[in-house]
């Protein structure tokens, strides 16, 4: 992972491309490689999101996720999710744009969920998985901050699933 | 420093207080805290800013920071600014509510500043002091997020100041 250009700068609602511009860490996210997270079929070809990774300092890092509007089926798109590999990494969400909802884990059993939109700022404590969900209808921008030793564990999520889905009831999403 | 509540939270502009809460340390820097800072002489009991920390996981803190509206003589209300002991750390800002500049500046002699409104992040990179200034006509709330190991560096600034100043000129801010 490349660091950021080692000057300060400002992310906001309308800029950030920017960001994407100083990361070196771009993942895309297509149908093919969501295979069974969905209850139904996603096309393969279909985007379901974006990931910009850049370090920031020696300790922290940032990622921005570009999550497409959209359902597979009455499902809404998502990320994969996943638990940290370090045990004792949480994790900080900063909505820019767009209307989300991460729903959150813990392997005893334990699940919540927090509604983001532009503004609003998740904290997730260590040992919670995490997932995000676009229930809006447009692109879901967020800012991920989390320490540099987090590591991502998604095996445990590919195996096992989370306990909750968020589908579209009555053009609304409810959380099942 | 007590860990906020080990549970998944939101912040938004709205429900800060909340946050306010589950945080255990609470500063509060009045005037008098402020001798030297400004060009002017503040009311020793008015109070400036206050700030709210709480360690959100082992590697990293939040402070949410309420930095109160107003100057002393034409210099805008203004946190202390600090470096960073641990030179590894960076610090990123988001802001929640308000009108704020960030002054930042290196011991090399480099400076930069960065504008924040609600929904925008600043991102600070390690060796880089910082100062919040609030600009505008309310409170400048903000929540910082930085490195557990930081730490705070106030004596270099307390001895030689910041480089640059945020000052009324004609009803609006102006950096000199």
């Amino acid at each position: 992972m490349t660091k950021v250009k080692e000057w300060p700068f400002g992310i906001t609602p309308d800029n950030y491309p920017e960001f994407m511009g100083r990361s070196s860490e771009h993942t895309t996210r297509k149908g093919k490689d969501m295979a069974g997270y969905f209850q139904g079929t996603p096309e393969p070809e279909k985007v379901i999101y974006e990931v910009y990774e850049a370090e920031t300092t020696g300790h922290i890092c940032m990622a921005l996720t570009i999550l497409k509007p959209g359902k597979v089926g009455k499902e809404y798109h998502m990320t994969k999710g996943h638990y940290h590999e370090d045990q004792e990494a949480g994790e900080i969400y900063v909505c820019l744009k767009g209307k989300g909802i991460i729903i959150m884990q813990t392997k005893d059993g334990l699940n919540g969920e927090i509604e983001l939109e532009p503004g609003a700022v998740a904290s997730i404590p260590p040992k919670w998985a995490h997932r995000t969900v676009n229930v809006g209808k447009k692109d879901f921008v967020m800012l991920a901050i989390y320490p540099a030793t987090s590591g991502h564990d998604y095996g445990s999520i590919e195996k096992s699933g989370f306990l909750k889905r968020v589908i579209e009831e009555k053009g609304k999403p409810r959380i099942f």
